[in-house]
């Protein structure tokens, strides 16, 4: 993960790599899917073969500890 | 839609804005499901209530008319 500042947000960014669309579409929805159960959101951005995903806490403009935490699960959808 | 130029490749770029993730989410599935469809696939950047849909040609580094014509196909998603 790398943490840029876009327009004056730190974010929590990390960008994954895949064989094909399909299965970074299956990973993108995978990641939607914890989202909506968590009511944290991230930034999804779905090319052939890549998922970017960042994670910001919009409320604060910046990071809070449950991104740290949302980042971890995260990864581990992309290990399973 | 918009043309920006973006590291050097003009884009066809258009946001789509939805009530909620869920419905940025549907719209960002069918979308997907058309570009594996067409073989021809977008940056599709889904956050919470919007969707950003940016087609190009990889192989030209730019716009051909296919992009137009999956512009129009994009739109009719959002109006159904």
């Amino acid at each position: 993960w790398s943490a840029p500042v876009i327009d004056g947000v730190m974010m929590l960014e990390r960008e994954y790599r895949f064989k094909n669309f399909k299965l970074a579409l299956d990973f993108a929805n995978e990641i939607a899917h914890l989202a909506e159960e968590e009511g944290h959101h991230p930034a999804i951005l779905l090319e052939w073969g890549k998922v970017k995903i960042s994670w910001w806490t919009h409320a604060i403009r910046g990071l809070h500890k449950n991104d740290f935490i949302m980042a971890v699960k995260t990864d581990s959808f992309y290990k399973s």
